[in-house]
């Protein structure tokens, strides 16, 4: 129950860093390395955001073992905005 | 950083029975036994639920110790949903 896909979502949004990261990447694709550069946290903190991002579908990551460019998928966080928007009119 | 009140909001959504709690008090106030009724589990674990959202700032409750009230706030969660926005226009 609670790795419903809505939960995933919140979840992985309750961290600065990855919302950072989700920041970014409604810029335009990027690497790790690049998604690390601005923080002051190891590349290794920075997979691990990522995967829990991959797990709630809110990025995708190239296949390449090589370049692995991560990808936002913007239809999850239309998914959590649907939820609160019914909180709006109260 | 992980405390800061954005990421307090979207954690105390990641769960289903805190976001079935919120949708029961979009609906008018309730006490501590009442929003257990629905759900299998016990009124301390509706508690321990009331107090993340109580630190989020998404319920208030009465001062009143024998009686309790719950109600949802509903600013915290226009804040979340104001982040999320921004990704709708990606």
């Amino acid at each position: 129950m609670e790795h419903d896909q809505l939960s995933l979502i919140f979840g992985a949004l309750a961290d600065p860093t990855r919302r950072a990261i989700l920041a970014r990447l409604s810029e335009g694709e990027a690497t790790v390395t690049g998604l690390a550069e601005p923080f002051d946290v190891s590349l290794q903190a920075i997979s691990k955001h990522l995967k829990v991002l991959e797990r709630a579908g809110l990025i995708v990551r190239g296949r390449d073992a090589q370049w692995r460019p991560c990808r936002l998928e913007a239809t999850p966080l239309a998914e959590a905005a649907d939820w609160l928007d019914h909180y709006r009119q109260i």
